[in-house]
């Protein structure tokens, strides 16, 4: 079978191990990259064996010029929304980096876009694949554990997430968006999808634009209660 | 100075300790007993040196017969409403052991009576009064904490509590008049008063009518979440 084709949007930090993830698949071949910064996606081509003439700026181009089975998308979070939609009316499967979306209403315009262009969506929401994670919702599943009326989820730390990621101090939302959707992906997986949903949040670091602090109280379907303490303020 | 001459209304598991810790007091004197079971009473008046003609099951006979500085409230949590009002009625002050009411309402209503016949009314809230409490109080003054902008309380275990006190069985409420009252007050007095309170419950054991598992979430007026999570349940 020869290998899929695909083109990566967005060339930043986490860019690097993602692509050398595909590399590992052994699968699939990586053809073209986007970039909105040309040079930073030149370092990766160069990096990964990809033609600087498929390298691009210009996100229509790219699609119009490629020969392409899917994309990656893989740029800030207000763009999964506009390059998903260019990708699904060029009859192209989308893998998109979580979140999904910045909106409810436009995660949902996302999968009719995709239902109704016959094209594949998935939301790389990689936490519920972890091999830790999986262990544990082996043992939850085989009642080792009984009855589960609540759980702790808890991510709190004080890790230099600006360093590699400035503009994350731009987002309006910043934890829910960043380590949230992955810790409430990770209780949806665990302890099913929620049925009541309540929050708190604070702002500890002075410079940012969003919150670094979020607490979330999840009911789920089986009635559990599920407590994500989330911050990157804990020392 | 003379003792403070009281009455203990209520002569069920607790007020054994009670009674013990006034006396190591040394200031007030356990005059009178009521308990509607007398037998009970006059167990505890043995053991106590309180005179058998000084133990009653008619808690109006008793405050008509006895002379009093004040009353204490160790009975079930329904009875403390009528017992303070009889007692405020006869001018005493009154120490009632949590929770204080069944309902706001009631609560509001006890604290009018008290005021409006000048006599003291105490909340026997003694978890605050612990040494470790007052120590990490003192520790979060000091601020060598810093700012807490979350805290989590949590009591869970698989205490026999039914063992001691059946009739906690029968409460509508049970974890959270029971240790909730306690974990509430030391909430409040270590982060500050509520002003926002969300609450999942949920009952585990098959054979209560009330909830044994509960979680609080918490806003307190300095913008701190406090999750306070209970359970008599956890193994």
């Amino acid at each position: 079978m020869s290998k899929l084709r695909f083109a990566m949007f967005g060339t930043g930090f986490w860019s690097w191990y993602q692509l050398a993830g595909w590399v590992e698949t052994g699968e699939v071949e990586c053809v073209a990259l986007y970039n909105r910064t040309k040079d930073k996606a030149l370092k990766l081509a160069e990096r990964f064996g990809i033609p600087a003439t498929s390298v691009y700026d210009d996100p229509a181009a790219l699609l119009a010029n490629e020969k392409l089975d899917f994309v990656d998308i893989c740029t800030n979070v207000e763009t999964h929304f506009p390059f998903t939609q260019m990708a699904a009316a060029q009859g192209l499967a989308v893998v998109c980096q979580k979140p999904m979306a910045v909106t409810l209403d436009e995660c949902e315009r996302l999968v009719e876009t995709c239902r109704s262009a016959g094209v594949a969506l998935y939301i790389n929401e990689n936490w519920r694949w972890q091999h830790a994670i999986r262990q544990y919702k082996r043992a939850l599943d085989s009642e080792r554990i009984g009855r589960v009326f609540r759980a702790h989820i808890d991510y709190r730390n004080s890790f230099p997430v600006f360093d590699n990621q400035p503009f994350l101090k731009e987002l309006e939302q910043f934890i829910l968006t960043d380590i949230g959707s992955h810790i409430l992906d990770t209780a949806r997986y665990l302890f099913g999808d929620a049925v009541t949903l309540y929050c708190q949040t604070a702002r500890v670091h002075p410079d940012i634009k969003g919150e670094d602090v979020a607490t979330v109280m999840l009911t789920t379907e089986s009635g559990a209660t599920v407590i994500c303490s989330m911050s990157y303020a804990t020392r």
